[in-house]
């Protein structure tokens, strides 16, 4: 390591728009080669040291996890989803059993998404206009809707540390007009959410849009930036675009936002996606990919994916990673995980999402890691080098 | 307490006419009031202290929990499945693959059943005759022949530290002539096992038989102990008789054992039937019942069952059982727990588990502390009123 790859400490924090005390965000570290920044993000609840995965647990569980096991591997941040925990078992009720972190016994943040994502996915069961979306519950059938004002309600009844706006993850393709019109709705919609917040204590995080488009990306975080939020996260991505495409709109969205603020890229993604976008400047990440991957028996390591429903790992006494130090990874072979798969134990699950998230997390500890000590170029050449002497292999 | 209701340490161990070193029973304390027992069963792998419970882990790993968790709430030996197990992975497979405890990360006692039980019950997809049994795999309809030797072989290859011999659970009602037949071939079984065991460090227990006649029970347990085991079972009970002929059959049969080797009674049973077994006598059991049930959402408490699917829960902020100490009572709520099982999340098994299993754990640990101090009558009484008054209010 040369001496000019040394990490520099940033600039002092500039003056912020937003109301001080729900976060605060310090930069400890910016890599010298790419845009990857190593920071801490201060809540209410604790803080989180960036750039960050946040395991998802969409009705008030880690799916197969107790909250000792998440903090075991080092979970510092939840993902919980509003959509969810409105229709079941609802916002009201939540509050009055003293909020989500006490229903679900997990006393470390909880960042809560707005419920767009989910009703937008409705298709046929819901309708957008100017006030909301209506829908039908997935449930019970039953009729709603949601709102920017009864998202930030149902957020501040769960008792989230960071609050997402309600806004719409534009699918793709879509024509350019849509784009706009719906981004422009979106960014309405954002300045609703800060007018209907009422919890000065929860973090609110304005959501990029602009679809594939650099000049409606440009657009939609400026507007944001003049409302103001805590934090700002690019939405849209991770809706069936080349990996080329999402890394495109990274690198001209996440330049735009602020240094002193937290950047979230919603939705993604891959280790390698990780890799690339903490590259590009990003700092916090969720993805249901490692725990759902995980229930289907697909499994994440330094040298790629392994399905171990493979009749190839049936006496196979390896751990899933040897260069893997999880739990699991240090008491089961592939033989003892594929028959637990083959066998539909729940156990199969719990272990092989004990495995996929320890992965995640302990991934981004090694990026904080490189970054800090100025290695982070090096490190992203090592994990693409073992990913293609295996793939060579 | 009065004096006359101190326990006793039992006469000097009788010698025995099983081969030493395969496993030890020493009794501690017998209840003056009734015929329990407190023991200390020795096996190669670490004792276990009885009246003990076995959870079930039927595929290699007691659903949804991890060893640790097992040990955390004080599973002292586990029950795996010859049956499941030979079928997969297959015996020789785990034999390759260093055995059952290593496989499933489980360093304590496991004690095997013969497979007779599974085999027995697959109906018209299995034949009886002198050899052994006939039978097609539930799972793929593949052919095969369990055979008192290859049980045995089947419970070394695992790496059994008890093992049980082969024969049938006679189901109820049978005519008595089918009964008569059933022991008597059992029997033949039992003493072809003992002489097909090669593993002088796994105990081999013997199952008295007999269906529901003090006469043929009789019979069964005079010729077993001729054949001489390292403990012996009661088999054929829970398979549908009434409470009251299961008490009357551990009367008859539980005497007839000698005082000085284990006594397990298999596949019992509910609380109640457990503290009045062990009033009669029985040191050991299994059950799949606290852990099914929980999958199920039936939860076991000092005051009876409690259904958490239902609607009364939904916002009750109590735990499972206020007088329970588990993990799971200190941390969560009714209306969480609810919410996990409508929900279908995997955490609601795990949890439900986590809490049935302590509780039958729990209950066992309490007779054995009420036994050694001679308090065992009042243990359970109490056991019992509580239950009653929960029961009025």
């Amino acid at each position: 390591m040369t001496e000019s790859k040394q990490s520099h400490i940033p600039d002092k924090k500039q003056p912020s728009p937003v109301p001080d005390g729900a976060c605060s965000f310090q930069l400890h570290a910016e890599c010298v080669d790419t845009s990857a920044r190593r920071g801490t993000l201060q809540t209410r609840r604790g803080s989180i040291e960036t750039p960050a995965f946040m395991p998802v647990g969409t009705q008030g569980t880690v799916k197969g996890m107790l909250p000792e096991q998440l903090k075991e591997i080092g979970a510092q941040v939840i993902l919980g989803n509003t959509y969810h925990l409105f229709l079941r078992p609802g916002h009201e009720r939540l509050a009055r059993l003293g909020g989500l972190h006490h229903f679900m016994n997990w006393d470390r943040p909880i960042l809560t998404d707005s419920g767009g994502f989910q009703v937008f996915s409705l298709g046929d069961l819901r309708k957008i206009d100017e006030r909301g979306v209506r829908f039908q519950s997935h449930l019970d059938g039953s009729a709603h809707m949601l709102t920017p004002e009864l998202s930030i309600a149902i957020q501040e009844a769960l008792g989230s540390d960071i609050m997402m706006v309600f806004d719409e993850c534009i699918p793709h393709p879509s024509t350019r007009q849509y784009v706009i019109e719906s981004t422009a709705r979106s960014t309405r919609w954002a300045a609703r959410c800060k007018a209907a917040r009422s919890d000065s204590g929860a973090a609110l995080f304005g959501i990029v849009q602009g679809g594939m488009h650099e000049d409606l990306r440009q657009q939609s975080a400026e507007q944001l930036l003049e409302i103001g939020f805590d934090g700002y996260a690019l939405g849209g991505l991770s809706v069936g675009e080349s990996a080329d495409i999402m890394y495109q709109v990274m690198e001209w969205s996440l330049p735009l936002l602020p240094k002193d603020k937290p950047r979230y890229v919603m939705g993604v993604g891959t280790p390698e996606n990780l890799v690339e976008a903490v590259s590009r400047g990003a700092d916090m990440f969720d993805c249901v990919m490692p725990t759902r991957n995980a229930r289907n028996g697909v499994l994440f390591t330094s040298f790629g994916k392994l399905s171990i429903k493979q009749a190839r790992y049936v006496e196979d006494e390896l751990p899933i990673d040897p260069d893997c130090d999880c739990y699991v990874c240090r008491n089961y072979s592939r033989a003892y995980l594929r028959h637990l798969y083959q066998s539909n134990e729940i156990l199969a699950s719990v272990l092989n999402t004990t495995h996929n998230l320890y992965y995640y997390l302990h991934l981004m500890s090694q990026m904080r890691n490189a970054i800090a000590s100025g290695d982070f170029a090096d490190f992203r050449d090592e994990f693409y080098r073992k990913r293609t002497v295996a793939g060579e292999a």
